[in-house]
């Protein structure tokens, strides 16, 4: 199939300037190279500069003709018209929040991506037959006040206003998420909700956070589905004694069997095809002649679907028990507390609109550079996905790196995945019929 | 054989008092109970209270006509005379300094029950053939400059002036051991050194701080011998990346190789009948969602023998190399820095002083409450091993637990320790012929 965006004159550059100058204006932190662009980005949500980029974001949209409506829970829909507009807009869409130590690129690069497509639209005079909203979606890392995917969960009613409202600052135990909201003027009067506010469709793209792009020489990733997950906080507690005096068999140790479960959880991943980590943990008294008492620490378990993670979940379950009654030696067993909230579900995105991405991104870059492939982070668009034919677009990360300063991705790679975007967004509104 | 000491009246409960009332007088902290000695103590070396307890110490010990020599490294020397007092004095001794967060037993218990034997000749007109040398042995913790049994390495030799003077406070980096000897008084003028200021031998009494005599039942433990030991500080460098986004494949996860680590080191212990511990461990970043990037680790290992610590340093550095290798796989190997100081060997104590004690012993608390065993922990008998006869008495420690405020040993298991001592060096007082 012919390029549809092939007709456009598309400003090359202009993507990559705008993600670098707005990193320079809100938020600029954490150098790690000598060029002005090798720092991170510090943006947390409902902060000063998040109001800031915010404010910038408004005024940008509205200087390209789209009308802008602000929710009650500080989601910005920019809404570019086309010739039908009673009909429900394209969306496009991701968050311009970042974590602490984040990089430039994450959910930025697909706020602004989305922007460069109503830019190219503009600059180019074209009129498309249905509405294109582009969303930036409000506390996405769920980094300052701990809800990761806040705003889009509330608006898909898989959470509540009420809810989200009452988060507190994880820096700041006085500040809540309405307080921010009314203070940075962001509590809007739009209905947060994708009935009263309604969207067609949500595309989003993003970098991969992962390295697999990079590993296999793919610049595009059609994302067929995001993994799902959860989280077991575990707290063993032993008995902290001399490690000189303590012999193998009278010890209760902590440490040793947190690192029963490290190992055991590396088999379980590999055995069910899923990943496992313990990211997390800490142990007392922390000292080198003294045996740990206490450990506490998270495992972190995720599989493609849902079957496989209940399946994983299971047996990390086993291998717990397991190394609290002390199957495997040293000494009387621990106790222990678990934590174990509800898992995460995998999103499975919307199959026409995969094959939507896979046929623009094969048209864009070529048959051969385009990947089939899952997400291992949650996104918006797995909030959107539970009420809206949802897909997404990866392009890759430099070693894999993300939320983290160093995060990046080569200018070319940035640009390719816009043209994907921008590809896929004009082919489905040539294909709507209502 | 009959009791030497049966002669005797002994004070019953002096001792006993003595530690609570100096434990209150001097860095009593951290209440664990109730009751007015359920606390333990914080008593640094060379800090006010280390002053406090020092110059109780010495006037304490002149009371009871003692002569009090301080040696220029901290250590004071407190000689009850005999009839030959031109002979080098039978040593008892152990250390008043405790760690940050100590018991009110350890060392201390160790320095009063010497005392209590000078208490008990005095009040019995007791005349012994030889002098007789108390020793408050100065920083045996290493908490607060960090290095243990300090001046009883230079008293032995195996450590300079030069090098502890320069030690500096953990703390407070701009303070050092020179400084704070002056500051409180106690750079004597008496040379540090066991030729200059000899003593015949050394007898030191200790609490286990080990669960073995409780376990099985005993109420002293004869010490043949201190382990050899050393410490490998290891560490390990990975790549930072999304738990959720990174294949098991791709992953160089630093606290995976850890694992591998901790519970490869067990089975080393066990295969060499040594103990083996990690106990201090940190990584970065610390989140849930991010492979950990960095762990840093202490690998503590013990043996009886320097053949068997050799042979477990060995198998240790074999399993790195392996872990560093990923030979387990997941992914590219690590890098690491392993820092490897050199080991502290085995201190074999004096077989006739051994002797000695195990009959002293089976004389006081019956034949089978005498137990022959190894001391897991380093003391300053390990220091004085290397150049005089030296021998060491344990009573036992509830649960094993030590450098901890609820370190506890009941108080007719104090008495019974005391008493081994007590009789120990009268026989070894009437057997001298030198």
């Amino acid at each position: 199939m012919t390029l549809l965006s092939g007709a456009l004159k598309i400003k090359s550059g202009e993507l990559v300037d705008t993600i670098h100058s707005t990193a320079e204006q809100f938020g600029a932190k954490n150098r790690w190279g000598p060029e002005q662009s090798q720092t991170g980005v510090r943006r947390l949500a409902l902060s000063d500069l998040d109001k800031g980029v915010k404010d910038w974001f408004v005024k940008e949209t509205k200087s390209l003709g789209c009308t802008v409506k602000i929710d009650e829970v500080g989601n910005i829909f920019a809404t570019y018209p086309g010739r039908n507009n009673d009909a429900k807009p394209t969306g496009m869409g991701s968050h311009l929040d970042t974590q602490p130590t984040g990089g430039r690129y994450d959910g930025i690069f697909g706020v602004l991506s989305g922007l460069q497509v109503l830019r190219t639209l503009k600059a180019n005079n074209y009129v498309p037959n249905y509405p294109i909203t582009l969303v930036d979606w409000c506390n996405e890392e769920g980094a300052r006040f701990a809800m990761s995917i806040m705003a889009s969960s509330v608006w898909a009613g898989i959470s509540t206003k009420e809810h989200v409202y009452a988060l507190k600052d994880v820096y700041d135990n006085k500040t809540t998420v309405l307080e921010e909201l009314n203070r940075i003027g962001y509590k809007g009067t739009e209905k947060c909700s994708h009935m009263a506010n309604p969207l067609k469709c949500h595309f989003e793209i993003h970098i991969e956070q992962g390295p697999i792009l990079e590993k296999i020489g793919k610049k595009i990733g059609v994302l067929t589905s995001a993994q799902a997950y959860t989280w077991i906080e575990v707290t063993f507690k032993g008995m902290p004694q001399h490690t000189g005096t303590t012999p193998m068999d009278y010890r209760r140790d902590s440490l040793l069997a947190t690192g029963k479960v490290i190992t055991g959880i590396n088999d379980i991943a590999k055995k069910y095809g899923g990943v496992a980590t313990v990211g997390k943990l800490s142990l007392s008294p922390n000292v080198v002649n003294v045996i740990p008492g206490e450990v506490n620490f998270v495992v972190d378990i995720r599989h493609e679907e849902d079957e496989g993670l209940h399946k994983m979940y299971k047996a990390v379950r086993e291998l717990l028990a397991e190394v609290i009654l002390n199957k495997a030696g040293n000494g009387v067993p621990l106790e222990a507390d678990i934590e174990d909230p509800y898992p995460t579900p995998a999103a499975i995105f919307n199959s026409e609109l995969v094959d939507l991405i896979d046929e623009s991104a094969k048209s864009v870059v070529g048959e051969e550079y385009a990947h089939r492939m899952i997400s291992g982070a949650g996104h918006d668009s797995c909030a959107t996905n539970t009420v809206i034919p949802t897909a997404m677009i990866f392009v890759p990360s430099k070693n894999g790196i993300s939320h983290n300063p160093e995060e990046y991705t080569k200018p070319e790679e940035l640009e390719d995945g816009f043209r994907v975007l921008l590809e896929t967004v004009l082919r489905y509104d040539e294909s709507r019929t209502d």
